[in-house]
């Protein structure tokens, strides 16, 4: 039993506009750390002309969250073997870069803003990758201490040796 | 001087599908908290079939990202007066669900799943939402004790009495 409806309640498609582009070290996935947080990397947003209003006090912040597409990403893709493998994994309960909707999330330090480019550290996009959104991150309403990914404490921290995510096609439908 | 290119590096156009809808207490923006944190309320996420696989393991974690859809922002607003105003904010500089992707972001704990349903406390969404995308949480990666959003440590933490967002539109650009 689904609600699904003809969109009733949206006004216009869901059509993204990509709002500046990231330059950042990693040419490829397979250079990105999987988690940028773990990164000293920095990398540069920068943000179309036509957007430069939106950035007003973005300055003042020192975490921000940016939100970019992950074109690299397979958007047929629902399981998926992450680098913490092997056992197979629903993509909305892991970070895989494959997903319905490839729209990456990473919380970044704010070095700083020259005009429309925002200097970050521990971002984990690949170069030419396309930012969505940009937020103010607030540890009252962001930060959850000791919240964990309940799988990947059933494991051993340690990477098993899978070098990125591995797709897992399913025909049928596993309701698990 | 922009790398704005013919959209060299995307696949495919960035149209994003709905994975499910949200079923909550807010018919309205006015109804709705302004951060979902701040709320014992509970909602539900109700995955559409099509995409059951891919929540596999999400009933391990305590506490989930919510993508979702802010269909009643307005993608033509770049800055904002908050409800905390009266100054004008870039809308990359507040949590303004008017943005020009209104992709919203919610950090909820997860209660209970019930098949392709979640159910989950703090979620700020009005009822009907689309939802996007659902990644679990980790301290880990997404916690940062003391971060704070510039601005609003310079104001007092009461609100002014504004009781929603008030948009602003300004002709000229302001590149502050």
């Amino acid at each position: 039993m689904s609600s699904r409806g003809p969109d009733a309640n949206r006004k216009e498609p869901m059509v993204l506009k990509p709002v500046g582009i990231i330059h950042s070290p990693y040419k490829t996935m397979d250079e990105a750390p999987f988690q940028g947080r773990f990164s000293e990397e920095t990398a540069e947003l920068e943000i179309y002309e036509e957007y430069t209003q939106a950035l007003k006090d973005v300055e003042k912040d020192r975490f921000i969250i940016v939100l970019y597409w992950g074109h690299l990403g397979n958007r047929d893709v629902l399981q998926t073997i992450t680098p913490w493998g092997p056992e197979i994994r629903g993509v909305f309960g892991c970070r895989s870069p494959s997903r319905p909707n490839p729209i990456a999330f990473c919380v970044v330090e704010l070095l700083k803003r020259e005009g429309n480019r925002l200097v970050v550290r521990g971002l984990d996009a690949v170069d030419g990758s396309e930012i969505l959104d940009i937020k103010p991150y607030s540890s009252k309403i962001d930060s959850i201490p000791d919240a964990r990914i309940g799988w990947f404490e059933e494991r051993s921290q340690q990477s098993q040796g899978f070098s990125s995510d591995t797709e897992v096609h399913l025909d049928k439908d596993e309701n698990t």
